[in-house]
């Protein structure tokens, strides 16, 4: 039966852009940052398609959005679902694929009248990307308990508004339970967010877990001198220091390979002034692999290199860890179960890592959970330029359909 | 006559102290941005000195104060010199030193009696730092005529308020001619802003000439990703490579060896977040040497080391010169005469290159020109934690007394 169901592309393309319109950026993007007035109306708005098509909507105390299609059989529901928050500068389809595409499943289960053994349940969670709220994913964490209601609502914004209270403020302090909601099995349809479809011609990515992260910020005291009188051999230079860093961190990269990624994204100089030697630098390592003992060497290396450089140019170093995740491994047969979909609907198909954090993997050590990448253009994404083809958003969604309907019988 | 002069270092540290009153900062240093009302207020307490000693100032074009001490004949003075303005964190010696030193030399003369043969002058050039109108070394430049007033006066600073309005609204627009003014020699007292000569415990450095300068400022254009979605091998990181020009250019100063020195002081990039991969870049290199060869084939290697990168890395780079100096010589008799000045009067010496820029510089190309440096603490400049030790000014200062006095036989 399920095999032969399809979604409807238009369907699923009008809910993507009447979403996009709300907090729409100049360029095509768009900006809804978590509990802001955008991201109420484009609840208001989700809310509102979930109750038309006939779902059971609840909201619990850290804001998920929880709707569901009843089963024959009572029981924990087959749930997919992502977030509607997005960047500032954030694209039309991270997250708001995922929720509607569910919906899609859904209004696709209602027209062909089929009632599935078990129920299915579609969830919005909150502030997934964590840019106004930290720790991102916080809705799916709290819904699977790996974060506490009470902490999470005593977060605070950069003007120290607590969670909390833009809950209340937009309405979306609800009442439902959190923490230990049963769930049968989970798959979220997301966009890649990385070049590696694309650049293989892949449709379908069935992604095999979440890479480890591994976030260090680095602080390096030196001594401010003058670039011209200052020799060589008695400087402390921050800024040269900043820049080895960077280097090694390819070069670990290079050096372990496999899916080692090594990223020195940020590099802050004082003075920075052409002529002056810096005396402070800043700079953040953001270290992932899929393999845990992998991540830890990569950090054990840096840890060394950042020791030895220091000592070698007599500067000081202090770090800061800003995160730590230990890699998530999916289910091995909801990925069978993605990949097998896939190929019978004639899609081509590879295993992946997400380099991302997802809400999937919030329910990954509870339930059965798999998640489904469609190609991102470019790999662009967190940013206005975002883009998947309307084809990819058809073939990862019919995927989705299939695998959700399979798990409910 | 002149080996037995020597000058009174109490009068000298009164001058220092008072004139670093004038825009004093806490910590003990000053901020005397050149044309400011704290220059305005720090000129007028020189001028009024200069006058008290007897000299004949005038002001010329671009804002000079030059005092003169007429000898027996008339025709060019053995002139001395330096600067007032300050940076924004500058310390108490910097330039003043070579002022008030200059001031101490004519009332020793004063006090001793005696009337040199050559005039002798004291020069307070305008805006020697470049912090607030480029270029720096703008007066001594006008002054001896390689860069003309026209151009000078019409510079901005940030604010688009022209040189040539503050120098009118602080009164500081004179008549005197500049571009051709002769002088017999021309020799400065200056604090080595490097930790060259307290490092080896020497009292005066005989400046033999300025390093070359060469300022280049790259902009690399990349492509921003995120740092966890996208393999290495898909990256095109400006933030790598602008760490990898840190490390080339500390790689170049090993390999080349001798007085050439290379820094990155401005590093900067963009999104500048830990997790996504930077798609744009500005670094600065400034690159010295002594020797002009040398100097050239520093910013071959680097300009090769760019292009190399930027084509294996994928970014686009474009460069951009912020300054380019060629080396100064100084005369040989002249650097000969500092050196015997300081062998007479009993202090430990040695022969330096000075890696700062100077105004000295601008008269080698006309007249016999030398410098004699003293020691900073720490090799401190540009801060307000500058220090040369009172002992060290009045060593340098004695020297400078006995060279004019020679000079101007």
């Amino acid at each position: 039966m399920s095999g032969n169901l399809r979604i409807d592309l238009d369907r699923l393309m009008r809910r993507i852009e009447v979403l996009a319109e709300i907090g729409a950026l100049d360029g095509g993007g768009v900006c809804r940052l978590a509990l802001s007035d955008a991201d109420r109306d484009g609840r208001d708005l989700v809310r509102g398609w979930m109750e038309e098509l006939g779902l059971d909507v609840t909201i619990d105390g850290i804001g998920n959005i929880v709707g569901v299609r009843a089963g024959t059989e009572d029981g924990p529901p087959v749930m997919t679902g992502s977030h509607i928050d997005t960047v500032a500068t954030g694209g039309i389809y991270d997250g708001n694929l995922g929720v509607l595409a569910g919906l899609e499943v859904v209004e696709c289960l209602n027209e062909a009248g089929i009632t599935t053994r078990r129920p299915i349940a579609v969830g919005v969670f909150t502030n997934e990307e964590g840019a106004r709220f930290q720790p991102d994913m916080m809705g799916s964490a709290v819904h699977q308990g790996s974060l506490s209601l009470a902490d999470a609502i005593a977060e605070t914004d950069r003007d120290g508004v607590t969670c909390g209270d833009e809950l209340n403020r937009i309405g979306y302090a609800g009442e439902a339970p959190v923490g230990n909601t049963p769930v049968h099995a989970f798959v979220e349809i997301h966009i890649e967010q990385g070049p590696v479809l694309e650049e293989a011609g892949i449709t379908i990515g069935a992604v095999t877990g979440v890479q480890g992260i591994s976030w260090t910020e680095y602080t390096i005291s030196g001594v401010s001198n003058h670039a011209g009188t200052t020799p060589m051999r008695l400087r402390h230079d921050a800024g040269y220091v900043a820049g080895a860093i960077s280097c090694e961190a390819r070069q670990l990269a290079q050096d372990m390979g496999g899916d080692q990624v090594a990223t020195v994204g940020v590099t802050e100089l004082t003075p920075n002034l052409i002529n002056v030697v810096a005396k402070l630098a800043r700079v953040t390592v953001d270290l992932r692999n899929t393999d845990d003992d992998r991540l830890k060497q990569a950090e054990a290396r840096m840890e060394a290199f950042v020791a030895e450089t220091a000592a070698a140019e007599g500067v000081e170093i202090s770090s800061r860890s800003l995160a730590r995740f230990e890699p998530v491994q999916f289910d091995a047969a909801m990925i069978g179960r993605v990949e097998a979909a896939a190929k019978e609907q004639g899609h081509s198909i590879r295993r992946m890592a997400s380099g991302a954090g997802h809400d999937a993997q919030m329910f990954a050590p509870n339930c059965p959970t798999a998640m489904i990448f469609v190609p991102s253009v470019g790999g662009i994404s967190h940013n206005v330029e975002e883009f998947t083809a309307p084809e990819d958003l058809r073939a990862g969604s019919d995927v989705l359909l299939q695998v959700m309907v399979e798990l409910a019988e």
